[in-house]
Order: C-alpha cells, then structure tokens, then sequence
C-alpha cells in the first residue's frame, strides 16, 4: 500500500546499550516445563546489565541461575512502520549481595505496577546485544 | 513512587482474542541453536489462529513445523502504569495452501515493513491462550 522504502540498519552493541538505557518495559522470554513464554517487565540498566525484580514464587523466580533468556525492548511505530528493537540473550542471575539488592528495590523505575511482594532482584548479564532500525530512507 | 494501587485480572481467551482482533506488531519467542530469541512481527488475526509472513530463509523461516513459539501483544502505557498483554503458546505451521497464502500475502496489514523477500506465511494455532489486564483501582 506504501510506496516507501524503509530500511534496515542493523545497530552496534553500543547503540544498543544507548538506546535502552533510560530503561522502561521490555520482554522475556523463556522456555518452561509447560513451553515457551513471554513477560512484559519494567527494568532499568546498570552497567551494561539489566536489573528487573520479580517474584521469588513467580515463573521467572523459579527459573534456575544457569538459564538463559532473550530480553527484548523495542519503540516502533506502527503508522510510521519505523523503529527499533533490541536484543539481548544471556544468563539471568538473581542478585544476592543485599546492598546492591536495596538499591534496586528502591529505585522508583522498578516499582512494580501491580500489588504484591516482588523483592527478588535479577540481573541479565548479556553474551551477546543486537538490535536493529528500521527507517524510512 | 505512586500510591495508585492498581489491579491485575487474568483474561479469559474470548477477551485475549477481542483485543488482537485488529492485528499489528506482536513479538514472537524461541529458541534456536544459539540461544533464545524475541521477533517482533506484524500479524493478522484469521479464525482464532494469528498470521504473518516471513522470510524463507530467515530465523523463522528455518524453525521446525513442531517447534512451539510463544507470541505475545500488548498496549502497556508506562506513566499509566496500565494496559494488557495477551500471550500465545502454539506450534508454528506454513501455510501451503497456494488460495490461503496468496489471501494473507495481499493483505495490506502484513506488508512487511522493510523490502526484501517475505513469502512465507505462517500460521500458529494456540494451544493455549492467556493474558492479563492491569488497571487502576
């Protein structure tokens, strides 16, 4: 229907890394004993890590240390059909040292949006960040 | 750092189907050879099964036909703090039926957004069908 020609970039690690780095929501995905599932969460970035909490009872808090996970972010704009999504896949850790526990449990970003206790902490430690754009050329 | 307390309510499947009838950009989960991955597509709804095309050569063009993915939608307003999100677990068919891919390759909504070669057109039946709404109390 459109005669535009958007193109596809693909992003450097770092862009990558500049692009989430405000944090906001993004998506998990994993693979359980009843399949493949995706979660919406609010995360934030520190240090080329991704920190979210959860629930230790929740699906993600009974995913074993040594999973991985894919981790997704992305703004696009579906009337433009332009944007960008990020990719990040690697090992999810929960983050046991207390004060480094605290400092995201009071980070306002990682409030969680619904009631409930959510105070297990968790880090993505990525192996591998890929992204791409799509823009109108 | 809101004292809104909002709430969260489970879907039933006929809610989950009303709020992706109109189709759009999902995100598709699983896992490949190098770890797990999240797509985001855009995707028409036919019948109570979800559509889109894809490349042949691609990522999803090489999963398995048993292969089950995850598929996920949602509208989340981060400063609301609400929205939903709908969540697909199914195996991934082609469609080789020459009359059903032709119909779902002239459809304006799964114009792919960048050039190239999307041909193939796949179809995931869900086995399963859940979401979650969070609203303000």
């Amino acid at each position: 229907m459109t005669s535009r020609r958007p193109r596809l970039r693909e992003l450097t690690p770092q862009e990558c890394w500049g692009l989430i780095a405000t944090g906001g929501v993004g998506r998990i995905a994993t693979t359980t004993d009843d399949g493949p599932v995706i979660l919406p969460v609010n995360f934030i970035v520190d240090n080329e890590t991704v920190v979210f909490r959860t629930t230790a009872y929740g699906l993600i808090g009974r995913i074993g240390p040594a999973s991985e996970i894919a981790f997704e972010v992305d703004r696009l704009d579906e009337e433009m059909r332009e944007g960008w999504s990020v990719l990040l896949v690697g090992a999810m850790e929960r983050v046991e040292d207390p004060d480094e526990a605290a400092a995201a449990l009071g980070s306002a970003n990682l409030e969680p949006w619904v009631g409930g206790v959510r105070n297990l902490v968790v880090r993505v430690r990525p192996r591998r960040v890929t992204g791409r754009r799509i823009e109108a050329s």
